[in-house]
């Protein structure tokens, strides 16, 4: 094989970023902290973002664009808003360049400086809530669902590729409503699409929960989330939704008269997932030889190597394997033939394997006598010998195995690495020997929490949606606790 | 009606704006020269999208992405690039904000400078060009062929919803090839693609051609363009595909070894349409009663309103009406049943017609017991009577029929605005009077085509692909000329 990777034994984030390298997802590039998305990363990104904009669409969102922009003061503008999110953002203080006399090239102009500041989008709540202001006067105005795809930029000084980028591409919903409950059914509602479609088409298992307060989004009275398990027992959160009560509208001067006449603010949502939930994917399914995608979204599903000698043999395969494809792509399976001769079929083995189509056919002169070919999983690197009749059906077939096995694989995995521990010796132990997730008892408090992140690095992922109450000690100050909630380290 | 319009013979500018911010396209922002795209908007900027896309990738393209970020210094790479590309860019030098104790809110950080400072794309040549020479080794690595859709920033002084815009949102192909033949055909086949969709898509007729060098992109060999016809006579730029030439491989020293093993520059292409094409696609067909959508992009390709009074002829027409829509969806074609009872049926056909929704049906009582309906025309204004059975297919047929005239409408009215000028009063005559392309003699120097932009405000438009070679003299000076070139004052 031509493209070594770091086995996720020895340097699993080396093996993550190699994965990610050599897999084609994405590269490094001359800006700090900004990836490039390489085409192979972007077909599966499209994949996702396609299935998550049908539901959108299906549960009645539209799509809309805001400015990239942000006025400083729009920041200010929501009082948790502005102390809790991050400062590190990207600022445009000027408008013009200009030739530089001096040393070539250009400079920036500093007569075109800016009466204030923009800021690029880290977020858009202040800017589209701005902009509601105008869109709603009465309850006859009311629910507005609209979704933006975007670019973000957080200036994140420690960055990973898709996991935590300077800029990254996400969807965020934001919906404004006449009533907190409707409200609230919408937060719920998204968190259920994204479970669904986080499960389902990237065969990743999640847990649903909301957040402590600490770690709920700023400005939001309840952040809801799904938490997903890597292979290295880190937990990852995969999506959030955030119920925003009346903050922003307050903020910005959004009211609706109401049936009654009688002027109110109105309530909003706020959910989002990103180009993280690719880092999510590689690092839970895939293993030492490269990617393994799931088949709903694998830019490619299946691809057809032919194995022969000489013209006369390849044409032979070719003619078969003409049929094969028309079958496979009227199914709508996502086929390549791939029977470029530049190079051997066992580095072509390796090289899908590094990119984790889920099956490769493999299909040589004597299986043509046979009526027969070759088929490799990627999940389990099984290999069997299957009749060309039926063969379409029996792809159709086997990648929805694949699918749910992998579905089954992660959970196995997640189900048996959710751990409760009873005393601070035993969440410690856990966390250093076995990780994943961690049920304990926890006291309550912001002190307790931070003092816990302190010790360990691992923080409250979420408290379970309908978390069973039961009455315990928090595991290090040993005060009163109602409930269990889930502590991991986490990405 | 609830909404006036200003009309097209009154003031022309303000006819636009009124349909754009009317008829639910856009919105002004809080940021000076960003717009907010409206759902109704983003939808049909969408159905542009994905039919490109699908174009795109029919031609073997991928998507991918590049920063959005681009380093000051990359852009004086390319002497041409620099030295003709505007300015007006938004440029970020500071990656941090924090509280401000004094007065509250944030301000910038003045120790989160950044050493150099980055500019936000105004178009990504130099940061694509500077990947590119990663993937780049061999003639086997080539050709790349690579799309990417984006947000971008030109920070215009000038602005109008659209039409130009700081921030709007394109595409950007940008390839790379071994020989200059294979570009050349690529940055051809692109402007074809461009062209089919202009024309077929979105009912606008538009010529083909190349700039003169002034007119150029900054960086390019050759611009090749299409150019399309709006109702005031002026013309407007749809389209451009550049051939760059070795310019951005020599600037960002990118080469491949060939067959023979020898280091070549590659050879690139970049070509891109925008937001803008919103614009035109307005300015191009509607009337002063609202938008006119061509339907195969429409949003919405028709709109059901009942008539009725009580519940009981409401209960029948909702029965019948129930199955036409199954029927029609079945067909492909997005339908909506508007039988909102907040508003008469007298406010939706305004709304309707406002919006430009390109087939109304209209269906009272005595309409289902006579089995008919009566269908509008939005284009036309056209109203007839039509049977229930067959609804739908006459339906289908019905919208093709309204692309295809529109289509026709746009072009007789375009063909019957190129006019041949042979002096220079005829010229300043033609641009007064009457407006449109005018095809006269230049004589080839940059400094003629400054002179009459100067004298006129008009510039040369292209010059159209195989043109007929004819002997004659410059209109402004007098000078042999080989041919004649479009001119036009433009948006």
């Amino acid at each position: 094989m031509s493209k070594e990777i770091t086995a996720r034994s020895q340097d699993y984030a080396q093996w993550y970023n190699d994965l990610v390298l050599k897999g084609g997802l994405a590269d490094y590039s001359a800006v700090r902290g900004c990836m490039v998305i390489k085409p192979y990363g972007f077909a599966l990104w499209e994949n996702m973002r396609d299935e998550l904009d049908r539901k959108f669409k299906e549960t009645g969102h539209q799509n809309a664009y805001f400015p990239l922009f942000i006025p400083k003061s729009f920041l200010s503008k929501e009082a948790d808003h502005v102390e809790g999110f991050a400062k590190e953002c990207a600022v445009v203080t000027h408008y013009r360049l200009k030739n530089d006399p001096e040393n070539g090239g250009v400079v920036v102009d500093p007569e075109a400086k800016l009466e204030e500041e923009l800021i690029v989008r880290p977020t858009s709540e202040t800017i589209i809530w701005n902009t509601y202001k105008d869109w709603i006067q009465s309850y006859r105005d009311l629910p507005i669902l609209v979704n933006q795809w975007a670019n973000v930029v957080r200036w994140e000084m420690r960055t990973r590729l898709f996991l935590r980028t300077a800029e990254f591409l996400w969807q965020e919903g934001h919906t404004a409503h006449a009533t907190a409950e409707e409200a609230v059914a919408e937060t719920v509602q998204m968190l259920d699409v994204y479970a669904d479609f986080v499960q389902n088409f990237m065969a990743v298992p999640v847990i649903k929960g909301v957040k402590s307060p600490s770690e709920r989004f700023a400005g939001a009275v309840d952040t809801y989330c799904i938490e997903a398990l890597m292979q290295d027992g880190k937990a990852l959160q995969a999506g959030t939704s955030h119920f925003l009560g009346q903050n922003f509208a307050k903020a910005f001067d959004v009211q609706f008269s109401n049936k009654e006449n009688k002027l109110e603010y109105v309530w909003a949502t706020s959910w989002g997932v990103s180009t993280r939930l690719v880092g999510a994917l590689v690092m839970a399914h895939s293993d030492d030889d490269g990617l393994i995608l799931p088949p709903r979204i694998a830019p490619l599903q299946v691809v057809i190597v032919p194995i022969y000698k000489g013209n006369d043999q390849k044409a032979g395969i070719d003619a078969k394997v003409e049929g094969i494809v028309k079958e496979l792509k009227a199914l709508g399976i996502r086929v390549k033939y791939d029977d470029n001769d530049n190079s051997r079929p066992g580095w072509k083995f390796a090289e899908y394997e590094m990119k984790g189509v889920p099956v490769r056919i493999a299909i040589g002169a004597r299986d043509i006598e046979n009526n027969v070919a070759e088929i490799a999983r990627r999940d389990t690197k099984t290999k069997s010998s299957q009749s060309l009749d039926g063969i379409a059906q029996h792809i159709r077939q086997l990648l929805e195995e694949i699918q749910d096995g992998m579905f089954q694989k992660a959970l196995d995995y997640r189900d048996s690495h959710i751990t409760k521990a009873d005393s601070w010796d035993e969440f410690e132990k856990l966390l250093d020997e076995k990780g994943g997730f961690i049920s304990a008892h926890w006291d309550g408090t912001a002190e307790t929490e931070a003092a816990i992140k302190e010790r360990t690095k691992a923080t409250i992922r979420c408290i379970p949606l309908n978390n069973p109450q039961e009455a315990g000690a928090c595991i290090l100050t040993g005060k009163p606790s109602k409930e269990r909630v889930l502590f991991a380290r986490a990405y």
